[in-house]
């Protein structure tokens, strides 16, 4: 469901010492709130600081007693906050403010700015106490930065342990009792909430304390071709063509021996026959869900794209027109879809299994855009041909792709 | 929507000194859960002590150096647990343990007992630091109880306080980093969560953190008579008669009257004309929520239930059979509502202004269910006539309840 009441701007401060996941998160809740139609932006200091500043800075540029250094960061840390505000005076709904934050004084000015503006500011403090945790953030993501381009990957780890060592000497955990913040430590483990309140802020923790960086693929594909597919019906809910019944055969067989050596691979599917017949020859459990029916149709369901234009030409005109917003009388939009796909989304962020989605064409497009982070003009006509299987493997940056055709 | 992941059982231990709203805590997820279609139950361990020793224990019975006292609770906080352990295994599925399990020790053994069936306790921790919260929590309920029936209100105020010391002389806090627990502090004020992963125990936190205990009204009314209702006909989009256009008038004059002075009134409709028409004349910001949508009769909607049973025989004596259950073909059941009301649910419980829900007779009954602690077989036989406003005020414990005829 959408958020009831009018949304005021709002501001989440990142908090944590380096390697710590701060922009993955950033990046995660900004897709997120993208993709349920709110506008969302990161402003990541250290992108200031290497276009500004260049990215070749060593770790002594860092040290909390340089004080050229700390004057630097400190106008880099200013300007990409003037941005934010620019960008939130100008409409923008939730910036997300992506820089260390490590001590109580920088988050005094950072809170006194945003009060300064009527918004009382959220700080998000990712914390790990697991060395493990840090040093495969590291390995993931700080190597491929560009402070480290062509630089020896040992060299890159010591120079960037000895920057962490510097904000380690003056970091101050948040604690401050009448301020809004999370507190994440060691990725979902303990989970800290001081003063969060009303919708959207609950929301987003709920979402904040599904996610994982377990690497694991999620399959989409639609049904096999359906006896309306052949008359170029819409909706409705019919069975499988005989076209359809060999893409369910292939399908299964492939699933067999991919998901081979996983103890509970997960496999939903919608509660219409379609969907439901091309999964039958599977040996694994399955699940209808409700919330994966196709985008339902209202007063056209059941007919071909010529009747609707002929008996409805204002719809069909209007569907042409804005098809993301469009929705069809006594049934759903795009943005009704998207919406009610929510609790989708978090569960696929849960589950540490692979998870296959056998669904529909406008239901497919919906969870593609988020999984791999499509601007949302683009949902409608994301292509999704049948008898196409898409294997997204979420990483730390970016979601990887392979589209396999069974036909 | 409902947890995708097959249910094993759970327990839930309530921790906390007395007059922190466990036993409040403790109802509401029971009702929240039973409303979702999952079987749960409340064991409270005063309720085996008042049963089985007498509901007159001076304080000085909860003295943790009187053995006797020590060995009677302990005996009766055994029998709760046997009693659990005995539903779950016939087919429970969410066990609440309300009691103060105020020690460590305790704690401990409670979850070996809960390991040794194979399950993982989730301890709930409620903490108020707020003296003045615990003093409106021994007013609001404590003083009701059995144990003071008769009692001058003074005196078992004071006896109540010399209970909760001796609980205090010996507690101690939740804080066990291998457990899995979730500490409230002050009513959601700060929110603290180790180790809760998967769908239904995030999802219960969530409902949790929106939990509050400020008095406020929520009223529910069906839309004014529709063109549909004069002929008999289910579903359809249809405008307001000539009679529902007078409820809607008055309706809207009384509104205005009784929220008067109050700021930010919410009032929710659903996407349908008929209520959208219904609050036309409020001079209140109205929100239009496609969760509020009447139940979706599918291939039977714009139909007269005699039709249906003439067209449709199966589908008209499949519903009479099990209302609750019964799905119309391309269409919704009862539980379909309820799925996509949980967030409307959460909205309502998060609200701390007066709340106005303009909808339809399935939607409202399963709402009016929730807040009035109905059991689901009754949901689709709860009678909901037109032009009748009902007012509902969440207390402590139970709803007080008015209806208004407004024809």
């Amino acid at each position: 469901m959408k958020p009831l009441t009018s949304q005021k701007p709002r501001v989440l401060v990142m908090v944590g010492l380096p390697a710590r996941g701060k922009t993955f998160i950033a990046r995660k809740v900004a897709r997120y709130l993208t993709w349920l139609g709110i506008s969302a932006r990161v402003f990541n200091v250290g992108n200031y600081r290497r276009e500004h500043l260049g990215s070749r800075q060593p770790a002594a540029f860092f040290d909390p007693d340089n004080a050229d250094g700390l004057a630097a960061r400190h106008q880099m840390a200013m300007a990409a906050l003037d941005d934010m505000f620019a960008w939130l005076q100008g409409g923008g709904e939730v910036a997300i403010y992506d820089a260390t934050n490590a001590v109580k004084k920088r988050r005094d000015l950072v809170t006194d700015a945003c009060r300064g503006r009527g918004i009382e500011p959220i700080f998000i403090e990712s914390v790990c106490n697991d060395p493990d945790i840090v040093a495969r953030n590291i390995q993931a993501t700080k190597l491929t930065m560009p402070d480290y381009a062509g630089v020896d990957p040992d060299q890159a780890v010591r120079d960037f342990r000895a920057r962490i060592a510097h904000y380690e000497r003056s970091y101050e955990p948040v604690d401050e009792p009448d301020r809004s913040w999370v507190k994440l430590v060691d990725t979902g483990e303990r989970i800290v909430l001081n003063r969060i309140r009303g919708y959207l802020p609950s929301r987003l923790v709920f979402f904040l304390s599904n996610l994982h960086l377990d690497p694991r693929p999620i399959y989409l594909t639609r049904h096999g071709e359906s006896a309306f597919n052949v008359v170029g019906r819409i909706g409705g809910d019919p069975g499988l063509s005989p076209r359809g019944k060999g893409y369910s055969t292939k399908l299964c067989d492939w699933l067999h021996t991919e998901l081979a050596g996983h103890d509970d691979p997960q496999v939903w599917t919608s509660t219409l026959q379609r969907t439901r017949q091309t999964v039958a020859p599977l040996r694994f459990e399955t699940k209808p869900l409700k919330n994966l029916d196709e985008i339902d149709a209202g007063i056209c369901d059941g007919l071909t794209y010529d009747e609707i234009a002929a008996r409805w030409p204002d719809d069909y005109a209007a569907r042409k027109g804005d098809k993301l917003r469009y929705r069809y009388p006594r049934g759903e939009s795009y943005q009704d879809v998207i919406d009610r796909l929510d609790g989708v989304i978090i569960e696929l962020e849960r589950q540490r299994h692979p998870v296959v989605v056998v669904a529909h064409q406008a239901v497919l497009r919906c969870l593609y855009a988020y999984l791999t982070d499509q601007p949302r003009e683009r949902v409608p006509h994301i292509a999704m041909p049948l008898h196409t299987l898409i294997r997204l493997t979420p990483a730390t940056y970016g979601t990887e792709e392979q589209r396999l055709t069974l036909a």
